[in-house]
């Protein structure tokens, strides 16, 4: 026995590793039965894991179903002359770095997952608990099922842009901390997502244009029901980018502001002690013949010079707007 | 009783909150009708609020319109098997931040809207009162409806407008104060008409599609036009992307011209003070066999030969185009 | 009596103000003609003023025409079930913040403008004089007329480029006076011209589709005409914003090599005059036990150490490729 | 007689100016005829000078074939009620500011070429000379024709492309010489070479098209085939295009490093030796009760100091990466 | 005899050079056959080099098959009339610089490789070991010598995300070393796969198209599921253009900030120094009438002075944040 907790649900499901399993659906209801008696029915499911499918394919001597299930890098769905081969990768929305995936058939009436990782069964189990409708479906089915991969995806959405958002708020106040390392999880988050909508979406169009006929004309439409949402996601996660794009680019101005008043700082110290220095350096010449130096009031003099002199340079660079 | 004032019309109507209301289209008029003559009537008009649509599902059994109501993020419209289900969201143009929504179902002849935040009702009233042409219709009806959501945002465009072409007045006369901080909010503004747009065209596109065949043909035109509209919307809207975007530019690189000015103004300083400082720190040396320091003209050539510096050091910069 | 230039032409004509204005297309020939003419003809073209179409209406008791004529924003054409709806935008290449504009309505065969500027009755009679060939339509008016808003448009283009090239070339030998100044107005007028382009290509497709089969097959193709050229147009004004980023960029690559330049004049003067600086400080110092001071050959020394150190300064700078 | 070297070609031809020359297809031949046999002939091509073909209109009183012939600024085909009408720019690889044009109509079996510039008669000339296939046609004639246009353009990109990574090189190396003058160019003719592509690809799909039926179904192939060409050039000048950003980005991001070297090399001048000047300044002071300044080894600790100042300053800044 | 290692399969393969070989493709197998039973046979499949093709076309005094095989830079296929023409270009993935082509001819049941490099020969032979399904075809064929173009291209573009991964990490903890150089070779590889792909798609769809009716219908699909897979490989090239052009970002980020902290340190050592130094040059001074100087306790109260004057630096550098 093992357990899984499905991303995008939040439920723990226990379910028998490495055995196969079969359903079907019937009179709305999913329904775990035989080998033998799902062989026969219509609307069957069944999870292998790639091992078990392997095996399968041996004992029926079959080359038909000869695709890599091993490593899962995409969502897609390939057309084959005598299937619908496809992958799905499950996005963690918590470990942001793991991803896992499997692989399904799909032919008339019949849906086969190979999946090592155990999402699939603990996901149909969740789906058979729901009530429904009478008319419960294969495509009713592939549609709940893909529900699942979106569900709660559009808070994550929100609470990356809330993210964005605070980053934001803390750049325009010139408080912001690793600043360029945080803001690079976070586009690097939304990338992964933009790419998973587009990919997804790919899959429901793919669905949706129905090539081999597999599914019914009336319940075609909610694959595109799915498709339009994903797409809409796909759009937040567009719109999510420019924003941190704009954050960016507002970061980088505040970098050369910032750096302005530093320069202005020296500007300003420079330009004020450098007369002075001068002024200083100058009665301190050893000439012989030097009458200021023994003249009574000749330190006065130069103190006032000196106070003259700072007086013009902060008077020339409020004028000029240097503070 | 309750008051609403409706954004985009700025009319203030009263109605009766957490009332079930029942419209009918007839003979060019929309009027208020009693539960009875709504069910059995053609081109009818529902508003309930979520909590009231809740009960009448579970009075009639019903499971079909089974949408969740209560968070409204995006303006779509999803066409399922049994009716169109769409939500619609409101911009609250002087609270940026504020929006509110509602959701709503369409059948053949019949539209019902879920509704907590009463928009539906007073500008449902605010339509029933402005005269009809004969042949009103549910059509005209969806389509005044839509109208109300966009109405004045053509205002709200040349207005966000001029603020940027304001605030590009500033930079190029380096009188802008909180750039960024302005900008952000102008840029936020825009993003969110852009996918406000963005939506409502698909909303228009999914209604002109029509693929249920609730609409009468002739009357789809209306969506059309709708939909020509918030897409012009949009287009504006990316045209003021466009000049937040080159604003932005300009702004940078009058940071970066200011930045050359004052590093001029450091250099310029630092040339002419620091040779003028070894000039008189040189004769600050306590060396025994210094024969200038003796010679009776000593002091004066000094003078002449910092005087000669200064000009050369100016002479130089003016040639360089220093300022 | 009143006197307009026509933007595009540069004809000036008389016309009378506040008069209705009725034309018939006969024969190859656009003929002024009596009301009551005007009225029974097929390709009838009716110039009103806005106050005018009121009136129209109010006698009529007409409620289907009832588009709002005041403020003209875009170029646009509305298809309505009754009618094509439209305004038109003349944009005026000399004063680019002027712009003025007018509505107009077709049905099949009729044509009614809106226009209280004078446009459009200055034109028509334009194009009255011009030599037609016998089987002159409403449509070939139609596309007369729109070539009048795009007359000059390219040379106007021309005009654009050879400033942003003359900028650009200044820019290159660093003399470029209030370069954000000058580009910001050249930005804002492209944009301007982008968007114009971009509506009257809407507004060509429209009268393209023929959704109410207002127009002869035959003649669409000159709308067909027109359309492609004013996309020619957008597409030489997405040229040109291309070539003004690509100056920016330059500009600002320039900015950076400049800045470049002054950071290492002010490097070059602090290096060689620090370490004199301190030299001839050393030798100020006051202790009693130095034994340099006291050396004959000491101060003839130190001149030959400080030209040492500038020596080894202008080497390594020469060396490092600082100038 | 007059002599041109055909862009494209490579090749000079001779041939009379101002002359009209008649053209027909016949058995696989283009042959030169007169212009008795060339009216009753199908497959007819003729070429005029603007002037000839004013006075040929002006003969037979027609005023269909009355499009501006004067200012060539277009690659284009405009498809008429009557004809088809066309302009063609020539890119002069060599000279990049030159380019020179002509106009053409094209009927059913029938072409003429309107050009002052001779191109058309040596490249029809020229393509007359190689051998042809038995059923050769106007459209295969009219791809020889086209496929002239952009002869040698793979090779003239891949000579750009390697200027540009020349150019990239001497940035990496830090030895660019006038970075911004040099991509200047490179940048103007991509992007001329971009319009080009762009506007021929959109003549190849008119031709495609075939809305009048001008052509015969079966070689309208051979057009689709130069589109797709036309359209490969334009997708390799895209490219170009990105290639030239990127460099331009890396030469942005040394000017950086560059300048972050200078201030580095100024912060440690300054670090190091405004101490040190403190310092010999300190004892240069005058009190007259400074117990250091009699002390015998007063001026060996002040060298000790010096020393140990300095070498603390290096060690910090070896300590921060500074170098 | 000659060796050729396959790109994409890693497999070394002998083969003879410069002789023809002729294939076909029966019972679901390969087979190596004679030109005589070559020539009558459908589902032929026939290579020659450059040369040994001009001698066929020479032979048979065939001027159809009159393309250029010289100079292969482009992935296409052209749709001629008489067959389809295309060229295959091979990116080596170890030598990035390399890359070898082919060209080959499609007519019904017959593919001809215009190849000197043995890349087809060995690819061929290669496939032919592979055990086939019955049904096997010249369009599986086709897909399964397509595939070879792009094995283990996903392992590249995951090889590629992690090289620039790990350049981001280093440019975040600040030791990124030669960042342009390495950078701009990963981007030249991605823009160069992104063509590649891009071409290999067109080629891709091109065959789906099926224009001449060459292809069975049943077997398009394969085509439809290649050209989908590199569309994918195509979107993963687009993630990493932008992944890299957003770590140059952060880069140009990082160089600012540092810039900023070298200016700080600058700023800090000026202001903090140059007060003292005016201090101590201020008692330099060699007025007669200084009082301070002789007083007993005038060394002391400037020891005491430029401690405060340090202390109130500090802490107005710890107060405005400069480190
Ligand atoms: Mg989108
Ligand atoms: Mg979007
Ligand atoms: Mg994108
Ligand atoms: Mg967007
Ligand atoms: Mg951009
Ligand atoms: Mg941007
Ligand atoms: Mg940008
Ligand atoms: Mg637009
Ligand atoms: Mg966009
Ligand atoms: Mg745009
Ligand atoms: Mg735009
Ligand atoms: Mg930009
Ligand atoms: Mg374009
Ligand atoms: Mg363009
Ligand atoms: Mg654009
Ligand atoms: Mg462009
Ligand atoms: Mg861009
Ligand atoms: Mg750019
Ligand atoms: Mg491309
Ligand atoms: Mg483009
Ligand atoms: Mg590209
Ligand atoms: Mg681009
Ligand atoms: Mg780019
Ligand atoms: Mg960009
Ligand atoms: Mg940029
Ligand atoms: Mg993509
Ligand atoms: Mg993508
Ligand atoms: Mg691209
Ligand atoms: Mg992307
Ligand atoms: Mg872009
Ligand atoms: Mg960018």
């Amino acid at each position: 026995m093992k357990c899984t907790s499905i991303p995008g649900i939040g439920i723990i499901v226990q379910w028998k590793e490495g055995v196969k399993m079969y359903f079907i659906i019937q009179d709305g209801m999913i329904e775990e039965v035989e080998e033998s008696e799902w062989k026969k029915s219509e609307d069957a499911i069944g999870i292998f894991t790639v091992e078990e499918w392997k095996k399968q394919l041996e004992l029926n001597n079959n080359h038909y179903f000869n695709q890599q299930h091993d490593s899962v890098h995409f969502c897609k769905l390939e057309c084959h002359a005598e299937y619908l081969y496809g992958t799905l990768c499950i996005l963690d929305k918590v470990n942001l770095k793991k991803s896992t995936g499997f692989a399904f058939y799909i032919q008339e009436g019949r849906i086969i997952f190979i999946d090592d990782t155990g999402f699939v069964s603990a996901s149909v189990e969740n789906i058979a608990k729901i009530r429904k409708r009478r008319e419960y479906s294969m495509e009713r089915f592939l549609y709940d099922f893909l529900l699942l991969l979106i569900e709660n995806d559009l808070q994550h959405l929100i609470t990356l842009e809330r993210e964005i958002s605070k980053i934001e708020e803390e750049v325009l106040i010139r408080k912001s901390e690793n600043f360029n390392g945080r803001m690079s999880i976070i586009k690097k988050e939304i990338a992964r997502l933009y790419r998973y909508y587009s990919q997804l979406s790919d899959v429901g169009e793919g669905l949706t244009e129905n090539e081999n006929d597999y599914f019914a004309k009336n319940d075609i439409t909610t694959f595109k029901v799915f498709t339009d949402r994903v797409t809409r996601l796909r759009s937040e996660a567009l719109v999510l980018r420019e924003y941190a794009m704009q954050v960016q680019d507002v970061y980088q101005s505040e970098i050369s502001i910032r750096q302005n008043d530093v320069m202005k700082v020296l500007t300003i110290v420079t330009t004020i002690f450098l007369p002075l220095t001068l002024i200083v350096g100058w009665y301190g010449m050893n000439f012989k013949y030097m009458p200021e130096l023994k003249w009574e009031y000749g330190y006065p003099v130069v103190i006032l010079l000196c106070i003259t002199v700072v007086m013009i340079g902060i008077w020339i660079f409020k004028n000029k707007k240097f503070w």
